[in-house]
């Protein structure tokens, strides 16, 4: 039995990270969910559940108290308190907050290392409202993987939804800048975090891993585009060479049919939106994205703050729900809890 | 009544263009066709059916005989003859049969502007088999511009399937080469032949057009590029206000679950793999080709020559038969002919 609740980040004040955690809980007897205690403030919850119309009794707890969150659960939700120091004014990120964003992060991250938690699961942040903390890093993974002392393409970023998962071996470029950027070294890194990642916290034992190619037709034997035949083919033959199942590249438009799926167990892809348009075009509310290759399990819904739609009740906690099962499920796997 | 029937080209002969019209033809009454008369050796075509173990009679058709061809498709293959110089070897292209390919094409196009056929079906082409006879396109499509005297982006492809339509701002480029190519004028050149095709040829009114964004996440206000800023926004504010419905940039991943797809007819993609991925993904066997902006009709099936494939039985005539149907209801309305 896992004891250690999963703590869940504050986020953005101002965007649905609030809303989606109280409809969470609020709904936990129709959709059940681990149990999890939020880094947040208690006071800016209860005004936002009260706006919500939702009933949400909470209970502060202690550091020393998060092992009686997984029985307390039931019937209050656990804050372990993280005052904010301005009101939230909804759909209006306030840098006055930024520094509290961050230490709900910070201490979720803590807490995981210690043990006292089971696994982070962060609502989204909004980037420009951080800035004024200091805050340098491309976005909320390169930031953990800061904390965890490991350079900023350390960790991998994988997305899973509609029966597919995906991880990326560029990211937050423009597409004009990926080519440059695309490198057999960035390949192999991705290749080796997932296959070891799919192995201890998805319970694959033999992971097959398919690689995209960058360019239509996987670049047509070099008429469009070399780096098939430079780079992509060369870390798929050196993957093999260690023992990885990576197959590929393959054009990428035939790699996420029905049929293609049952082939792999996860597609490699070169760039953002070659992983995100066909996991999103088949499962648009449930994504997860999970963090790959660090000392502490994290997991996060795959949108944004959605800061229009904060504080109306027209946000989607699905996306949040998926992530706390994620992350339950790769702890317990971690811990060698699983029954699969 | 359409009494032209439709004509199919030959393709590449070592491919599986034969097959999956063999196929098709053997098929008609599980999967009824609209009449459609080859464009092909009949000689090559009588072997090809004996390997498939296709009971296929063929019957040869004059220029002057294609009115008669959709009273005698229901006992018979019409086939026009384009004589082959060389045996065909399956899966292997022989440039000396490159001409004939080509005098496939330009017969069924020169009956098409003539009235004699209702449109051309084109089988995929190995544009490496025919570059002795002088080809120098990039590819099928940019051929059939230049017969129709257009420039090689004069016209619009436009890909169907699975309940999505796209169209292409750029084509066939390395992804490194997409940003430098993309102008506003062709997002408009491409937006304004789509608004006027599926007005004409698809019988939609008041065409919606979501135009996609370059970038992840729309560059994200600049951060990620600036081509949605400096490129796509102005070109959608230019077709605004020319009276297109067109609105966007859209980030790309947002745009194509079935919540997304219901709003609007179709996407003008900035990209090839941008526009294929989401249409294969939702359905890889069906999806076609159809080509806007020529003054005669042209669809295709949207896969190759998969030469390994030729001779097996083993393609699908799938696309094929849907890119037959596309063919016959475009011209059945600028024929003014469509009961809807």
């Amino acid at each position: 039995m896992v004891t250690a609740p999963l703590g869940l980040t504050m986020g953005e004040p101002a965007g649905i990270g609030g809303d989606i955690a109280l409809m969470t809980w609020a709904g936990r007897q129709g959709r059940p969910v681990p149990p999890f205690v939020m880094l947040d403030d208690p006071q800016r919850l209860a005004a936002l559940a009260e706006r919500l119309g939702l009933k949400v009794p909470m209970r502060v707890v202690a550091e020393g108290e998060l092992a009686s969150v997984a029985s307390l659960f039931a019937d209050a939700l656990p804050v372990l308190p993280v005052p904010l120091s301005h009101p939230v004014q909804l759909g209006q990120p306030d840098p006055a907050n930024g520094a509290a964003v961050i230490a709900s992060i910070d201490r979720a991250v803590d807490l995981s290392r210690r043990g006292l938690l089971a696994g982070v699961v962060t609502n989204p942040i909004q980037k420009s409202a951080l800035y004024a903390t200091g805050f340098r890093w491309p976005g909320h993974t390169e930031y953990l993987a800061h904390l965890a002392g490991l350079p900023d393409d350390g960790t991998v970023m994988l997305l899973e939804g509609g029966g597919l998962r995906v991880v990326l071996a560029t990211i937050h470029l423009a597409l004009k800048d990926v080519a440059a950027h695309l490198t057999a070294d960035a390949i192999l890194h991705v290749a080796r975090v997932t296959d070891a990642a799919l192995r201890r916290d998805f319970g694959i034992a033999s992971p097959r891993l398919a690689v995209a190619a960058l360019n239509p037709h996987a670049g047509e034997g070099g008429a469009m585009g070399r780096e098939e035949m430079e780079i992509i083919a060369p870390a798929v033959a050196a993957l093999q060479a260690e023992g990885i199942n990576a197959k590929g590249p393959f054009p990428a438009d035939t790699l996420f049919h029905a049929g293609a799926r049952a082939a792999y167990d996860v597609v490699v892809c070169m760039y953002h939106d070659q992983g995100l348009i066909p996991l999103k075009t088949l499962d648009f509310d449930q994504g997860v994205n999970i963090t790959l290759g660090l000392p502490f399990v994290r997991t996060s819904p795959d949108h944004g703050t959605a800061l229009s739609l904060a504080g109306t009740g027209k946000a989607s906690p699905t996306s949040l729900i998926a992530a706390l099962h994620a992350a339950r499920s790769i702890a317990s796997r971690r811990l060698g809890l699983s029954c699969d």
